[in-house]
């Protein structure tokens, strides 16, 4: 077989935005790099864009405003699709395997919703869909859980996933600006949608989890089971006292086996200083995965972007092309199950939130009393929960009438942190509502 | 193709100490999971050890204390080499490769010297020699940069490949111990060989970077042009110093492509307190990558152990069996290049370390004398080397006539700063040799 006499494996790319744009860039760009790496070319062949881009029509490339003519289109061997959404890129995804093209995808909220649907039709029709740019941009963490970590039994995994999120935390730790504030700022530098719920309620997070849950225990994907928290409550005061107590408030996506079953939760999370993960700062994102052998694991990098996410798809499209092109007209799939395992756990229960085990940060608006502290430590040993810190210092002004007491408590089950949650706010002295946010250890080699 | 009724992959151990024990042990433990993901069984039928090791000889697996006896077994489809070194490693690679078995191999020193040769026998053979485990020990390193990053031309990168240096330069930071001290505490928790040279000296990390700098780049392995400095003649006032300056000292390996050629180089190196490499501690190991497209990405585990290697081990045989296993009874090589690329390029120059580009800290023993400052700074303009920063305090006693000036230059070349410091040190003001570490920005977005 000589390689040189191939003939190039030809792309059509559907949706010409940040990521589609970035992808056409890339194989233009790095194309003699890429031709040295695989020993062929690759050769975009077709474009589509439902919206005019005149800057892609002189490109001398057949141009379609119909996306579907690319997935029809006999000459394209791979489908690129980075229109995002579910309408039409669900349909779009559906023809181009009936067609018996591979596809490669940067859609997270497609594969997380539908990927089960659609990676049963793929490995129906013998092609691959590859996501690896659906979670966390240009960072090869899909390859990383399915190949490099695969003699591992995936304990646990925790990752910053949202970019924009992790930017106005980091705004909030590091110029002690307020929520609102910094999202503003978010906003006007692009990081952030006219529309930010996506980002700061934690959807986008979770449609990232969710996928990372499924290759790292082989289970299907079960988005509607993933627990989803923001970050729009978390204040500055929060912040500064987590500080106050070696902890940075990082937004994660926590996946976790234990006997009883599959933890899938977006929150944010006080996790301590000493973590190599309270360092990733402003918009980058990094995944820690905990395996049974290897130990500790970190993958760093940038989450989103035109080329850092254009690299991961390029990845995909380089992957395909050296496993299913072994020859001129051969094609098959990568042989790599879409979720990693050849045989998936259907079985395995997702635990909902109250029954996880956690510790938690408590902040509490108390009445400034004499023994307040007192009856609020009374009703957490009630409740059999430890107390680890605790931080209570003079008001700056006994005006208000308050004062703030935050509590760092040992592990507990969440339903049982709930009651004594109920019970706290049912105290005369506590008039407010209570702040709560999870505490993650993440222990492992990784902190010293 | 009915996955469940193809035949194991059968394996052969050549080597039991702690890799090869490990990875036995790995594929046992968790030999469920292994499967499932496969969707079919590795299983372990042949064993050899040239020292007898009784746990293994109740095993019921066949056991032989000839290790060529596992390559010339025609059950054996993959042979996995943990025995180390050259002789008779080398040879019992060209024979398992000429008899058509896959190899995993751990051993880095085999690789940097003949990996070429090798590498060549075994396209020739139809076979693949993995060694993911060479570099990183558990870190999945090789496979994103061969695979994740593929899309990239990559810029360079740096790593902590050695995990006893780091481990060293690590306690005398953060204890302000001395390094032949915390040498000695490292032999006894069995970091360190009672010879230490390999590590402290910079030749295993050396090994490693050749390694990384080939499937970087795309050419031939070329140990015997990699710069290699150790970490013997580091100080606690060196550690100190550049703590008061913003860096921390770290042992890195780096290799860089520029428009004159490739640097492939291992020395003592200030990074600045702000990079998350300067946060990894310990004997933990991570590599910093810089992609054209990706920008900077991050790798971060256990450089070394058992159950830690043995992960990458078994990655390899996974992927061979994936890859190369499509039926019973065929085989073929993964279809990855050895070294990533398929065509490496042969002409690129490799740069002599006074070639290079980079900034400098120097630490000079000066005469407690008025005008010091002026004749030391004076030399460094004549060769028009730039200050960054310098520090020069009162000395702690004016009993010694010697006063230390630390110094931060501006990037120049080697081989000026060579001449720069000759000049220095034939100035009478200076009466002893000048420290000299190198300092490296790593300049990319995994700062903020």
């Amino acid at each position: 077989m000589n390689s040189d006499k191939q003939r190039p494996i030809r792309i059509g790319i559907c949706g010409l935005g940040t990521v589609g744009g970035g992808t056409y860039r890339l194989l233009s760009e790095n194309r003699e790099e890429i031709a040295r790496r695989l020993g062929r070319e690759l050769e975009v062949c077709h474009l589509a864009s439902r919206t005019p881009k005149v800057q892609f029509r002189d490109a001398g490339i057949p141009f379609s405003s119909d996306i579907f003519a690319v997935v029809d289109d006999p000459q394209v061997d791979i489908v690129v699709e980075t229109i995002g959404g579910f309408d039409p890129a669900r349909e779009l995804l559906r023809r181009a395997v009936a067609n018996g093209k591979h596809v490669v995808t940067a859609n997270k909220a497609l594969i997380a919703l539908h990927g089960n649907e659609l990676f049963e039709l793929a490995k129906q029709n013998g092609v691959t869909i590859a996501y690896e740019s659906a979670v966390a941009g240009g960072i090869p963490i899909i390859k990383a859980l399915r190949e490099g970590l695969a003699a591992n039994a995936i304990q646990w995994l925790a990752g910053i996933i949202n970019g924009t999120g992790n930017f106005i935390l980091t705004a909030m730790d590091q110029k002690q600006r307020a929520f609102a504030d910094v999202l503003k700022e978010a906003q006007a530098l692009g990081y952030a949608e006219a529309d930010p719920t996506f980002d700061v309620e934690g959807i986008d997070a979770a449609h990232k989890l969710t996928i990372l849950a499924s290759i790292a225990f082989g289970i299907p994907l079960q988005f509607d089971s993933t627990y989803t928290e923001g970050i729009s409550a978390i204040t500055i005061d929060d912040v500064k006292y987590a500080r106050e107590l070696g902890y940075v408030i990082k937004h994660l996506g926590i996946a976790r086996r234990s006997e009883r079953g599959v933890e899938m939760r977006v929150h944010p999370t006080l996790i301590s200083e000493k973590r190599l993960l309270a360092h990733v700062n402003g918009v980058m994102n990094a995944v820690l995965v905990k395996g049974n052998s290897v130990g500790a694991t970190l993958y760093y990098g940038a989450g989103a972007g035109a080329e850092a996410t254009a690299s991961s798809v390029v990845a995909d499209i380089m992957d395909i092309a050296r496993n299913s092109f072994h020859e001129a007209g051969e094609k098959t799939n990568t042989g790599l199950p879409s979720l990693a395992f050849n045989q998936l756990n259907v079985d395995l229960p997702i635990l909902p939130i109250d029954e996880i085990d956690t510790a938690y940060y408590l902040r509490i608006e108390a009445e400034d009393k004499v023994g307040v502290m007192a009856k609020i430590t009374g009703v957490l040993q009630n409740f059999e929960i430890n107390i680890e810190a605790v931080i209570q210092k003079e008001p700056e002004s006994h005006a208000t009438g308050k004062v703030p007491v935050v509590i760092l408590t040992d592990t507990v089950r969440e339903k049982q942190m709930n009651q004594a949650i109920q019970a706290l706010e049912a105290l005369q002295e506590v008039p407010g509502r209570i702040a709560r946010i999870r505490v993650e250890e993440l222990d492992s080699e990784e902190s010293q």
